[in-house]
């Protein structure tokens, strides 16, 4: 089973160990698994939305080769003076729909706005395990690969620890907080908006930007224009899922002109109800920190992100390369070419 | 020109702006720029190792299409609550040997001891310089693209800032010596030396183990046996070259043995000569930092790194690609795709 491994000098997570292989029947690429009729190529469903004719439209399940593990306690270990964890977790796979081939940015918006609400609902549900610490929710779109890979989809990570890339977000939000008593997101909307070089588009409730310090071409982002730290809250109010689908899939068809691939990411404060939570930026999050989503254009010589950023997936230890390394015995050099 | 941006959120540099296109002859990939009888195609030489021959060895001069440019003053400027200054520094590039298509582990180990020397003497030659705060120096080999690609060399980076990753060492590096006293990079050497179920290799001064939450299959850390921050002051004392030599290129020829395609980076001090510097961990880096080299094979599916880890650059601004986004009206979004 894979584990967790923290990097002392680099305090960076990195997920050590095999993850179980795929059954050939899900890998096959003849068909697509996440198509009507072929659900027996996945898990059985965790959750599923109903349509009008009583069919699923939208189904998630656990991901049959996950990175995380639901089973069993976190166990916490020190190796000498390492620490790791096991990978305890989820990973869940969100089929958006029935129909093959479909991105999200030309569902309905109505389709859109159930998405988003079946986002919230299950990071709202996966939250209520006192064990994950995070939810990570993203999807990428685009790449080439089996046929699942033109059928919407998003995954779902519930981790034990906050992956880097986030806790980087709420340890500099607090500290912005600490000597300015304000939302560091909040006090960029306004400035944003009192010059609105960077502004793309405002609707009701929701503003999207491309950030000053953007690091990929095209990168946007969303932002709810009143503070708040938490997608799934802020998701609660009548009609906000609705606000939000509308911009989300404008900015998605947006992207989409720019690049068929891409990648988004919702950031949202970290679960607020997980056991013993040591971090001080913990206690001031609904406060300083400001949820958003992030929507980057990939392109194909793009790195393929499997895991958030900041965490590393590596398939093979350190103890099982250095066997390998150590068995390749350099050899003593030989002739070198001439000129 | 190309600035560099701060993003408030996550503390990271982006790089944004165009870099100068490449001179036809040069892009044209029909010869090699690096070997003998091509200097025209590059810049003058900033400096060159001769052979008993006469003729250049080693030879470093400027990239043509700098990330960073050396001339002027370091300007720092807000920009509302932002921050960025200009991309001033130094981007050069490092023939390695006059024989096209041999790598450095292919090389004598004489041969390598003498590139160790130059890359030692570029870091201290621009750590003179008082504008820059760091000097990055790493290669990459075996990526298919122009016949350059294919000649054997390094890059060389010197910063205005500290890049990311580095910079999150020092931080840790530190936080550990404040409670312990104690190098913490001497302490892991210690511990895997006790069990070494990760070690590689050790020879006279120096050791080589992959790391225990190692971010990448096979990735190797080389460090000296004796505490010192500083790669290119250990490298001044007598025998060290041969001495890293010696292990670097048993290492490189592992590394090639499990992929053709490698990156290898030098982590060293900062400049510490730089001007006011600010940050804590400037103070105790002497003690508690430990230099290493960090080498990573690369698959053909890994993202290819133009910049250092915590870097990023952006050839478009958040500003141009607004403009862009704005432009792009979704549209009505039209009949989707019946089931």
């Amino acid at each position: 089973m894979a584990e967790l491994r923290l990097d002392p000098i680099q305090r960076r997570w990195v997920i050590t160990g095999k993850r179980p292989t795929l059954p050939a029947a899900f890998d096959s690429g003849v068909e697509c698994p996440f198509c009507p009729g072929h659900e027996h190529y996945t898990p059985p469903s965790i959750y599923e939305r109903k349509g009008a004719d009583g069919r699923w439209d939208i189904r998630v399940f656990p991901d049959r080769s996950p990175l995380f593990r639901i089973e069993g306690d976190l166990d916490r270990a020190g190796e000498g003076m390492f620490d790791r964890m096991n990978a305890l977790g989820a990973h869940e796979i969100l089929v958006a729909t029935r129909r093959h081939g479909v991105t999200l940015a030309q569902f309905s918006v109505e389709e859109v706005a159930e998405v988003i609400q079946v986002y919230r609902d299950r990071i709202l549900d996966l939250k209520r395990d006192h064990r994950f610490r995070y939810v990570y929710l993203f999807k990428v779109q685009g790449r080439s690969g089996p046929p699942s890979q033109e059928h919407s989809c998003s995954q779902i990570l519930a981790t034990p620890v906050v992956p880097g890339v986030v806790e980087a977000e709420f340890r500099w939000s607090q500290f912005y907080f600490r000597r300015k008593e304000r939302c560091i997101f909040c006090d960029i909307l306004q400035q944003e908006r009192e010059s609105p070089r960077r502004i793309v588009e405002e609707v009701e409730g929701f503003i999207s930007f491309c950030p000053y310090a953007a690091r990929f071409p095209y990168e946007l982002w969303i932002l709810p224009t009143e503070h708040s730290s938490s997608f799934e809250q802020d998701l609660m109010a009548p009609g906000r899922a609705s606000q939000l689908a509308d911009i989300l899939k404008s900015s998605l068809r947006r992207i989409e002109r720019i690049s068929p691939r891409l990648r988004m990411v919702i950031h949202t404060e970290p679960n607020m109800d997980a056991k013993r939570p040591t971090e001080d930026w913990w206690k001031t999050i609904r406060e300083d920190y400001h949820w958003h989503i992030e929507i980057v254009p990939e392109l194909e010589t793009d790195p393929v992100y499997l895991v958030p950023e900041g965490f590393y997936f590596n398939p093979i230890s350190a103890e099982e390369a250095a066997v390998v390394l150590r068995a390749l015995e350099p050899d003593s050099g030989g002739a070198l070419p001439e000129e």
